[in-house]
């Protein structure tokens, strides 16, 4: 019977599950509506019931679900399995998550903060495959992220560490969700480009921008990418400026943590050169000489199956039994 | 016959030396010049004398040097053993140091980064004792420092983690000895706050700052400090800005890095707190506030020998023989 291991990326919209086996292989891709609005108990019902659905193949198909692991928004205790804040579940004040799902499947389960495991899913499966220590961006809507360190997520002490999105880039910089002025997610979010690219139409531009803003109705970091694809000086400026503060950002990080790459993910990210070259310029400005030399920056390449692939990840890394050989020993346990 | 275990701070201007058991007990400090422009070579034979003449003392105190370690300030290949440059020491350029000290003084050597050594002094027998997860910020001539994690160093990629001075905290602030602008150096390090008072002076400023400055032939940050502590409001502005660009950093790191405790040492940091409150005033306004809620800034314990114990600590905890107890679960290896 082979060995498989599950992984469930809960959002506040969606929940992905995957079984992969410890090599990393896809068995199979699962998504459910969260309904989230229905509250704690709803929800870790329909993660059970998604996960027994999975088991129920075991016969048939010849394979053993081993252990799972789960990717959770918000902010966790991880040695009691608590949920103890979640912006987007609403209800998830100090639940208990673990236990349940434990209780209810009868595998080991572990869990992390969501934006972690997407960072480790990177680590085990994409962009930071060859690397040790590692740093994920994930630019979207906000900016999240997560810190590998020694293969294995940097947590810190009260399983809170990798903000990344709210280090202060530009100290009397613009207001962030958080409440502090000039977080990296204030200057290079999509929320931050589309906002940005709004302002300059409420002044009175008339280029590329407002023609794309026009025929979609309105503004989005996207069509401010394209508008300075297609010549919109000053939609390009908008582009450098959050590829500048990202750049930032990133020279903070490499100065403090000394990593082998960093990985940007997120539908920011995904602009491509438009934005990677001035984080590159600014990264190259501002860390130290010794440092950036030894600092790769990556796209990712999981994409959105970055948090799925990370808690069948993590799932591994906790449960599966340690092979001593060079596959095992290019991804962990240093 | 009691193990102890050495510790050298090996410094531009001058070499200390520690004996220590591996429960931090003090047996003897001793400090001779560097004499550093004879050359690594001469500085080596130096290093070596020095271990001698404490390990000579072995036959008539009873005790035995079991291990040593050794902070040097530079950027250094732990593997290798290797100083790989050092702005301190001229002509330290890819100079084995490991090897010439364990082939003649017979016991096993570590060494590390200086500032990272400071750091895990405070942490071994300073402010930081109860912490596993700590950041220590060095603040003189320049700003330092060194990254707990776990209760060991954090030494990145190529062993350059922790260049807490070089955190951008104003992207377009006075440029760093670095080349980048705005730096923490550059903005609350001695010589950043010295350079703020003279620009005071230069301006016209006719306080207490003007007073101080021409009975004591200049500016420098300790006497901005007793500019402002004398109710020189200019000169207390100037301490208020280094502690607010002070508390971006910190904010900065807490957000990254989730940890117990931030420490604060070196000449800057014992202005105490007239410095101290814009810190804890701006890390409050800015990092966000679960993670601050658990994190406690504390002034350095150890002055100028947080170096030469963490020296010792370093040894201790490469090389001492790991003990099953309540004493040494309180500090290390998890």
């Amino acid at each position: 019977m082979n060995d498989t291991y599950l992984g469930i990326d809960l959002g506040g919209s969606n929940i992905s599950a995957a079984l992969m086996s410890s090599e990393g292989k896809l068995l199979c891709l699962e998504k459910i509506e969260t309904q989230a609005r229905q509250g704690p108990a709803a929800v870790i019902r329909r993660l059970i019931e998604l996960a027994r659905s999975l088991q129920s193949g075991e016969k048939t198909s010849g394979f053993k679900i081993r252990a799972m692991g789960i990717g959770v928004p918000g902010i966790l205790c991880l040695e009691n399995g608590l949920v103890r804040f979640s912006p987007n579940l609403p209800g998830w004040k100090n639940i208990q998550l673990l236990k349940p799902l434990q209780d209810e499947l009868k595998i080991p389960v572990i869990m992390d903060n969501d934006a972690n495991v997407a960072a480790f899913g990177e680590k085990w499966q994409g962009a930071g495959r060859k690397y040790q220590h590692m740093v994920m961006f994930t630019l979207g809507t906000g900016v999240g992220g997560g810190i590998i360190f020694k293969g294995h997520i940097l947590h810190g002490h009260c399983d809170a560490a990798g903000e990344l999105g709210h280090i202060t880039v530009l100290p009397d910089g613009p207001r962030c969700a958080c409440g502090n002025r000039g977080c990296l997610e204030a200057m290079s979010s999509g929320t931050a480009i589309a906002r940005e690219g709004q302002a300059l139409l409420k002044n009175g531009h008339r280029g590329v921008l407002e023609r794309l803003s026009r025929q979609n109705g309105g503004v989005t970091a996207k069509l401010v990418f394209q508008a300075a694809r297609q010549g919109d000086a000053k939609a390009h400026r908008i582009v450098e400026k959050a590829g500048q503060y990202l750049g930032i950002g990133i020279a903070n990080v490499i100065n403090l943590l000394n990593p082998e790459a960093v990985v940007l993910g997120g539908g920011v990210a995904s602009a491509g050169e438009i934005l990677l070259s001035p984080v590159r310029r600014e990264v190259r400005k501002r860390a130290l000489k010794e440092l950036s030399a030894c600092t790769k920056i990556h796209a990712a390449k999981l994409g959105e199956r970055a948090g799925v692939f990370g808690a069948v990840g993590i799932a591994v890394q906790a449960f599966a039994p340690v092979r001593r050989g060079p596959e095992r020993r290019s991804w962990g346990r240093t």
